[in-house]
């Protein structure tokens, strides 16, 4: 557990923070990172600002095993963050010849001075491309650090291309037991069930459903025993206070 | 501009970087704080471990005007938020007379522990109580760090309650004009643009509508005659390329 690889989203985008844009990466990358068993530990939402992004930057590759970041890969005077990750590194930035022949190749001739800027990296023999089956303009890699487009369509396109190379851990699991119980019925079961079962993370989720509260209580572990056991627990639980559970998968 | 409150939100809790739970807070608080004129500079989503969100918080309490915090204020084990804000402040935690009275008046007798526990608030005269207009329980405000549920609609009737009590700056006006033009086809435009209206952030933001490429420019600024201008001028360039602006207010 303890090797297992961890990561940072750093999502990059004033339309984020202005709450113009619903962001939906996170979500998914958290999905996706339990899967492979890495451990998301942390999402920042930051601002198209140089120096705010080169500065979380630093911050966060020299914390994390993976620092993958969403946003400001595109053509246009707000598509910063190229640059930014050249400066974070120290590097000045190419048009990296792979990206423009994908990009020549794509248009059928070469592209506006606008539409080149996304051909452009890091430059360094150690940078690569990250693929784009959508919409063909790449990512790319540095170091730790994995650089994906906003769109959440390119950006799982690209997350999918870039996983089969990242190094996973134990996945974790995750299942779920719900019924209209109130949490604040059963939390001291939960107390109890969280101090005997430590290698295994419960979490409580109140919600409404048909104007009734209900409860999520959700397990996550890379024991799988473990939850399923934590899983009957909880069900009993829900079971002597006249309800009646539901179990399934969860993120 | 310059002295414009700033803010930063803490979204709190494994669910979200999990991806279990899709955050809807940051959305919402992105767009109040533009409208009270505070300036929300980063948000950072963190799991529910107890070294981490104190770390966190006094990271961010000193960088912000404003802390706000959404998750962990619950009946439940998970619930270790409150706990958290105090240790960062370095408090104890304490029944707050007020919060139990409220919870008693509303479910008509005293509370079990679980639920009590959601009238815990860290020690000190300083402390406010936060209204929940939805389900009672309160959030709490202590210093410049306002601690709110997760759940996004007692969250937002939170700040709601909090709203009038913040200190607010200059509003950021935000309009868009958007057509089936391609950024690329405008981007050299738009720098342009960008270099001569330097107090207006300009945005460009590429969708898919009916399989077309469609571009909407966002222009972000405390200055509404130069929001029009900005407009104006990049409904023109995108009436040069045979294409048909709309225009409107965003978020």
């Amino acid at each position: 557990m303890s090797e297992a690889p961890t990561a940072c989203l750093l999502i990059i985008g004033d339309e984020i923070l202005s709450g113009r844009t619903q962001d939906a990466n996170l979500k998914f990358l958290g999905e996706r990172c339990a899967q492979l068993g890495i451990r998301l530990k942390e999402a920042r939402v930051i601002p198209d600002v140089p120096a705010v992004i080169v500065e979380t930057l630093n911050t966060c590759r020299a914390l994390y095993t993976y620092v993958f970041t969403t946003g400001g890969i595109g053509p246009t005077h707000d598509d910063i963050t190229t640059a930014c990750v050249a400066e974070a590194f120290g590097r000045k930035v190419i048009r990296h010849p792979e990206a423009v022949r994908r990009l020549v190749a794509y248009y059928g001739h070469e592209p506006n001075a606008a539409r080149l800027k996304m051909a452009e990296t890091p430059d360094g023999p150690d940078v690569e491309l990250v693929d784009n089956q959508v919409s063909i303009a790449p990512g790319f890699r540095i170091g730790n650090v994995y650089v994906m487009a906003g769109i959440p369509k390119i950006a799982q396109a690209m997350f999918e291309a870039i996983a089969p190379t990242l190094r996973g851990g134990d996945p974790v699991f995750s299942n779920f037991v719900e019924s209209d119980v109130k949490e604040g019925d059963i939390a001291a079961e939960l107390t109890d069930m969280q101090a005997r079962y430590r290698h295994v993370s419960i979490g409580s989720y109140p919600f409404m459903r048909d104007g009734r509260h209900c409860t999520s209580i959700v397990a996550r572990s890379t024991d799988k025993a473990a939850i399923a056991s934590v899983m009957n627990e909880v069900a009993t639980v829900m079971r002597a206070k006249g309800c009646t559970p539901t179990m399934g998968t969860s993120p």
